[in-house]
C-alpha cells in the first residue's frame, strides 16, 4: 500500500487511474475545486492554480504523486493561456511535493510534444516540435521535470499519452461522437479517415500510468498501444458493434489539411522496462465503451458529459 | 520615453542595463528584496519568488519588461533547485505583466542552453542540449516564453547571453580573478587557456539587451561579440595592461576535462535584425574594467563584490 496524491482525479483519465489505484489497494488522495471527489479518493478541496495549493502536499504526506490535472476544454485547450497557468502550477506542486518528503512523481505529457514527421515516436530520439501552446507547455514541463529530478532528488517519470477513448470521454471526440450519434440514430459525418493513430482504452491508459508509477522507470515513457489504427477502421468497428454501419459517413468531410498520415507510439520502454501490455484490444475496448454509454443513458451510472477538472 | 520594468536591476548585468535605459531617457522601475535599488531606478520592494510579487506589474503599469533576475551564486547556481523556483517565478511574472497590459518582454537566456559540439551557436538551428539544471530551466523557460507570446499576445524576445566581464563582476570569474590577483601582486594559476569563448563587456551586453527591447525582434537572439577569444589571450592582455604579465601562470592547472574547444555566438540576428554592434573591443573593455577596479579599491566608487540579487 502506497499513499498516492492524484491530481485530476475527477477527469477522463484521472477517474480511471483512481479506480485502478484503489483496486491495487493504495491510499489515494485527490485535490480539486469540487466539494467532493470520486468514490474511493480521500478528497482535499483546493485550487491547484492558486499558490495556497502548495500547502496540500505537506498535509497529505504522500510518497507518490500522479499529476494529471490540466486545462482540457476541447474548444480552447490547444492555444489557451491557461496552459501557462497549469505549467506554473505544476512546478509549484512538484516543488511542494518534494519539500513534503515525496519520493516519486509521474506527470502526464502528450503526443502533441512530438514532431510527427516520422510517424513513429521514440522517447529521447524523435525530435520534440509542438505546434500548439498546449504542446509547448507540456514539452517545457517535461524539461523542468527532468531538472527537478536532479535538483530535488525526486524519481520522476513523464508519461506521454497518445490517443484514447472510453467511459467519461468528453463529447465531440472521435469515439464519443460516433457512439452518441449512432446510438441516437443519426449519421456521423467524418473525413476520409485514412490517418492512422495510436488509440488505447482509458482503462489501459490508467493501468499503464499506475504501472509506470510503481516502476522505477524515469524520464519520458510513451503511453500508447504501439499499433496504429485508421480513423476509418475505428469508425467502421463502432458502426458494426452498434449495428448501424450505414450511419458512418466516411469521406463526407474533406481531410484536414496537413494531417500526418501516421502517428504511433514506440512502446519498447512501456513494454520492456515498465512491463505493461494492454488488456483490451479495439473490439473489447469499444464493446465496453458502448455498454458503459448505454448504461449511462439508461441512468444505471452517472450520465456522460464533461468530466470535472 | 518608455516605462520599463527591470528585474535583477541590482545585479551584474541589471545595473548596467538600468544605466543604459536611464541614459536613453526611459522610466526604469525595479523590483527587489533590498529596501532601495540602484540610482535612477524607481524601486518596488518585493520578492519575485513570492506569489505576492504578481501584484507589482499592475502597480507599475510598464509597457516593457526586461527580466534578468535569477539565482546567481557561482558556487551553486548550476544544479540548484532555486532554478525551478525562478522558472516558476518567471512564468508568474510574465503572466502578471501581460494581465497588467504589458506589451513587450525581453528575458535573459544563456549560452548554457546550447549543445556546444559544433562551436558556433545559431538561434533555432543549433540543438539545445543543456547539461545543468540551470541550462535546462532556461531552455524550458524559452519554450514557455514563445508559448506566452502566442497565448498572451505579447511581443517577446529571449536574449541568450554568452560570456561577459566588466565592472561589478562577481569574484572568482575569469577576468575578476585575474584583475584582483594581479592588482594584489599575486600570481594567478590557470589552465592552458586554449578554449575559445565569446566574451562581451557588460556595458555592451546592456546596450544589446536595451536594443533588443527597443526593436521588434522576437524569439531567441544571441547576445555575444560574434568572435571567440582564447582564455590565454584574455589572460595575457590583462597581464600586459596591468603591467604584470609574469604573474599570469598559464598551464599551471590541467585543462578541464571534456571542455569544448570553441563556443561562439552567431550574431547575425543581433547585428542585422536588432542593429547592434559592440562599442568596446577587448583592449578598451579590459582597460575600462581595470580602471573601475582601481577606482573601487581606492574608494572612489562602491567596492567590488557580489551584486545584490
Amino acid at each position: 500500500m502506497t499513499r498516492i496524491l492524484l491530481t485530476g482525479a475527477g477527469g477522463f483519465i484521472g477517474r480511471a487511474v483512481a479506480d485502478r489505484l484503489n483496486a491495487q489497494g493504495h491510499e489515494v488522495h485527490g485535490i480539486g475545486r469540487s466539494p467532493a471527489g470520486p468514490p474511493g479518493v480521500r478528497w482535499h478541496v483546493g485550487d491547484l492554480l492558486h499558490p495556497d495549493a502548495a500547502a496540500i502536499p505537506e498535509r497529505v504526506g504522500a510518497e507518490q504523486l500522479i499529476h494529471l490535472a490540466w486545462c482540457t476544454d476541447p474548444a480552447t485547450y490547444r492555444q489557451s493561456a491557461e496552459n501557462l497557468a497549469w505549467t506554473e502550477a505544476s512546478i509549484r506542486l512538484l516543488r511542494a511535493f518534494a519539500a513534503a518528503g515525496g519520493r516519486r512523481a509521474v506527470l502526464a505529457g502528450t503526443v502533441f510534444e512530438y514532431d510527427w514527421t516520422d510517424g513513429a515516436c521514440v522517447e529521447r530520439e524523435t525530435p520534440l516540435r509542438p505546434d500548439t501552446v498546449y504542446g509547448s507547455c507540456k514539452q517545457a514541463l517535461s524539461t523542468l521535470v527532468e531538472a527537478a529530478a536532479t535538483a530535488l532528488q525526486l524519481s520522476c517519470a513523464w508519461g506521454r499519452v497518445f490517443w484514447l477513448y472510453g467511459p467519461h470521454e468528453q463529447p465531440g471526440r472521435l469515439v464519443s461522437s460516433l457512439i452518441a450519434g449512432l446510438e441516437a440514430g443519426e449519421s456521423v459525418r467524418l473525413g476520409p479517415g485514412a490517418a492512422r493513430r495510436d488509440y488505447l482504452h482509458v482503462h489501459d491508459v490508467a493501468r499503464a500510468l499506475a504501472a509506470v508509477a510503481a516502476s522505477g522507470v524515469e524520464g519520458p515513457v510513451n503511453i500508447g498501444a504501439g499499433t496504429a489504427l485508421s480513423v476509418a477502421e475505428i469508425a467502421e468497428r463502432v458502426g458494426a458493434l452498434i449495428g448501424r454501419p450505414e450511419l458512418v459517413k466516411l469521406g463526407a468531410r474533406p481531410a484536414a489539411p496537413g494531417e500526418p498520415p501516421l502517428v504511433v507510439a514506440d512502446v519498447r520502454r512501456l513494454r520492456d522496462e515498465v512491463g505493461f501490455r494492454p488488456a483490451l484490444d479495439l473490439d473489447s475496448g469499444l464493446r465496453q465503451t458502448i455498454a458503459w454509454w448505454r448504461a449511462a443513458r439508461a441512468g444505471v451510472t452517472a450520465p456522460p458529459g464533461r468530466p470535472a477538472a
